[in-house]
């Protein structure tokens, strides 16, 4: 594999003058016309040989682009905010937004590379690790993003020259440590395991390419025309595919308006449509005087619990969904409110921003995770991509269908990490949410909770069932499963809530972190 | 998961005639469009409780299409053919051709769901297995297949009416075993595994349908519409996608024109073409006396070993690969001429026929691995993809760059099973290549070996070279490395690749299989 970044490859001073500048006029422009077009962002990660380049490259991409529209990250010794999140946190927070460029160093690849060559982990770990990385990769790039992943090459002769030369050289000295020394004596083990690293990860979406890193004009050329060309070429892609796209859309719109023209194909399967919340005893509640006992009695739980996993560093991430009026707010507030509300984040997500737009849709949701101890309450969450942006169609169909899995890979993520995960799916029925809205309607203090959009949802109401209901269905795990509430009756949903979070903190306090 | 479909769905006997007699029209009618486009095959696999109707719906999906185009497989116990292949051989080997469809049962996600079940694999073990099914449905996915999974469900009660009325007929009775009942004793086990396995394949590209299976009428009419409605979407994306394609080949053709005219651009850049090929020493040669000696004992040797791989049941694939004229065909017949025929198969690959071409392109090398014990030699491969394919742009850029990690993952399952595979590069210079063309044409009988063909390919040497470099750069790895073979002299070739091959060959059958 590396034999082929061995060869001595050279570009003489005069060349590098003549055809660096060539680039470098290219490389700008194409940045602009990606700026411009803002429809995907880039990721460029560096990897390989100490000595071979990673950073002077790193320096010069700087130089040859406009770097206010790059964002460059080296990741060392991981800060306090890094080490208290789930591991691929820092990775989402420095996302690039459609339209930049990311460009690290010591990225992603770098610990599971080292855990290996140091033994920490096994071969099966290891591999296990690379999937996940490409799990994140097929992750952006099917939502557009170019990934291109260089691995700096140096042959084990070569660097050891090139460690030497900048001992040797006053200016450079601080750049050779002891450890790199150690290193260089590894370096066969370093390259069995990056020939591992790069044919697990070199998929047609995110391809590794390999630099020789030992001439420095060779290298920058090199890796500056990649660039350049994979820029042009996704943009191109790009463009190409939102045509398809919406010539998509427009014979999906155009097919549905014919269906629904047709009262036969209407009737057709109508009543196939039966979902999981029709077997739901509705009907459940409590009085007044439950409610009272059950809050007091949980709330002092739930207080001293949330303390508990704080001083444990466990944190939670509880999801509500479910439909308008559903009464989740009130839930969350009763519930919270008996919490310490400097360790406790409640997001209320509503359409996303246009500066959430600019990244893949599960950005907003990592940069909100807990650090560990906290609690983090989502009212509404990530499975609005397979409920509201499906129905609405504000997704198209290929997105929400593997927004499954991406779910259920960022969710097995939080939980590997020890977080308490608990989703509740809050459920009223369509009588009873009718009831809710004419009563926000006749009380003025209420009014404004009450938007044309609720009445549209309602219009909607089959279709919003039958993706909430096939949701439960692909993503109800026995690791994170979802906690229907019947929630016609106010108190007896948020007993039922609190009850469920008290127990499940409770499991995990006492070091019994597993789900049902 | 499973609760979605455990909730009593039923279609009564006058819904299921008439619906029933509309969707046998519309599959109809969308098999025969499918089958006249003919661009794409269509997977669509069964799985589930026994009981729940993944029998009977196929013999109803039978009915409702025609039969002359649909494969029906149900894998049981492995056959001598395949128990002897590597183990997706039969996998391969039942794909329908493109615009056909193939309806498994028991298929790919059988063994690894028992093994899991019975517990002779480990959470790893499963979870790794299910890794390499989503690799293979990538791979075809990505090649266009419409790949569909039904999971036919039954709850643990209603499982248990099911076989007891059916042991209760006499006519069924042969339908239910005592190990149908231990396994409805491991239920929980079973459904557990179940969970993982479809969480895991839930690809957006290959997804999983959950259906209740307790009702005849309700699951018919179910799986017949995602099956009607996931053609006709799948013949909609397809067409759109090969406009697409079009396109941004017309526009890569118009550039190339573009940039072979702008003689500046073609300049820059040569000088950093070199590949790996340009440091070999290629003035290596033995004498004929060296030679003969060799073959002399090579020709034994191999054939001993050859023997006792046979005996051993140790499998060999040899892949051959080299610019025209290299002098492939002589090696391998010099070589082969020393084995019993009767168990080494010689394939000589050229381009696809049309057959050929209605599957993946690995497709026709899967066909040809060798059973247990024996050899197959491929002069040319399946790095066709990345060879002539890319260079006379046969495949698009995203195709040939995807293939690297398709072969990789190929050779691997190979590798895995015990077989030895080596890999081949037979180098000539330009001047020798060009010498032995000159001496093909001044020999008449050898003049019917040079064709037009080899003319273009030579006046395309350097694109050849360079793709060439990327495949070694990008697959050659620690267990299936390429052999370099220096060849402008063809008996210090012959005896070098036999060396090669008898070293290898004697390890394996000492039962050190291990590669360099």
């Amino acid at each position: 594999m590396f034999e082929t970044a061995e060869l001595g490859q050279k570009v003489s001073k005069s060349d590098f003058r003549k055809q660096g500048l060539e680039l470098w006029r290219a490389l700008l422009e194409v940045q602009r016309q990606v700026r411009d077009y803002g429809r995907f962002p880039i990721l460029i990660d560096f990897a390989g040989v100490h000595g071979a380049g990673k950073g002077t490259t790193v320096n010069l991409l700087n130089k040859w682009m406009d770097p206010r529209w790059i964002i460059t990250r080296a990741y060392g010794q991981p800060t306090d905010g890094e080490r208290t999140r789930p591991m691929y946190w820092k990775f989402w927070r420095d996302l690039p937004p459609r339209g930049r460029i990311g460009l690290y160093l010591s990225g992603r690849y770098s610990d599971p590379l080292l855990d290996y060559v140091y033994r920490r982990i096994s071969d099966v770990e290891f591999k296990q690790a690379l999937e996940r990385i490409n799990t994140l990769e097929r992750t952006l790039a099917d939502d557009g993003a170019l990934i291109l992943k260089f691995w700096m090459h140096l042959g084990r002769d070569a660097q050891k020259v090139r460690l030497s030369a900048l001992e040797n050289d006053p200016l450079e000295k601080w750049q050779v440590t002891k450890e790199d020394w150690r290193h260089w004596e590894m370096y066969d083990r370093f390259i069995e395991a990056a020939e591992i690293l790069i044919t697990r990860t070199n998929t047609g979406q995110s391809p590794w390419h390999i630099v020789e890193g030992e001439d420095y004009n060779y290298r920058s050329l090199t890796v500056g025309e990649i660039i350049r060309d994979a820029m042009a070429s996704q943009l191109e892609v790009h463009q190409l595919n939102a045509e398809l796209r919406r010539e998509r859309h427009k014979r999906a719109v155009a097919e549905e308006a014919e269906a629904a023209g047709d009262d036969e194909n209407t009737d057709a399967g109508q009543h196939r449509s039966r979902t999981i919340f029709d077997g739901l005893d509705m009907s459940k509640r409590i009085t007044k005087k439950e409610y009272r006992h059950a809050v007091k009695r949980l709330s002092g739980e739930l207080n001293t619990l949330h303390r508990e996993a704080l001083k444990k560093k466990i944190s939670t991430v509880l999801v509500f969904e479910g439909p308008d009026a559903a009464g989740k707010g009130g839930i969350i507030r009763r519930m919270t409110s008996t919490l310490d509300a400097q360790n406790c984040d409640v997001i209320a997500v509503s359409a996303p921003s246009e500066d959430e737009l600019k990244y893949n849709y599960l950005w907003r949701f990592w940069r909100h995770l807990p650090r560990a101890g906290y609690m983090t309450v989502f009212d509404r969450s990530w499975y609005g991509r397979v409920l509201v942006e499906r129905v609405e169609k504000l997704a198209a169909t290929d997105e929400w269908e593997r927004a499954y899995a991406e779910i259920i890979d960022f969710e097995d993520q939080l939980v590997e990490q020890g977080v308490v995960l608990l989703k509740f799916w809050i459920n009223v029925t369509k009588a009873e949410q009718k009831r809710r809205f004419d009563a926000r309607l006749a009380a003025p203090h209420k009014r404004w909770k009450l938007t044309e959009e609720d009445w549209r949802n309602r219009d909607q109401w089959d279709s919003y069932c039958l993706a909430a209901h096939e949701m439960i269905q692909k993503t109800n795990t026995g690791v994170t499963p979802w906690r229907i509430v019947e929630g016609n009756n106010k108190p007896y949903a948020r007993v039922k809530v609190m009850e469920i979070v008290s127990q499940h903190l409770a499991e995990a306090v006492a070091g019994n972190a597993s789900g049902d």
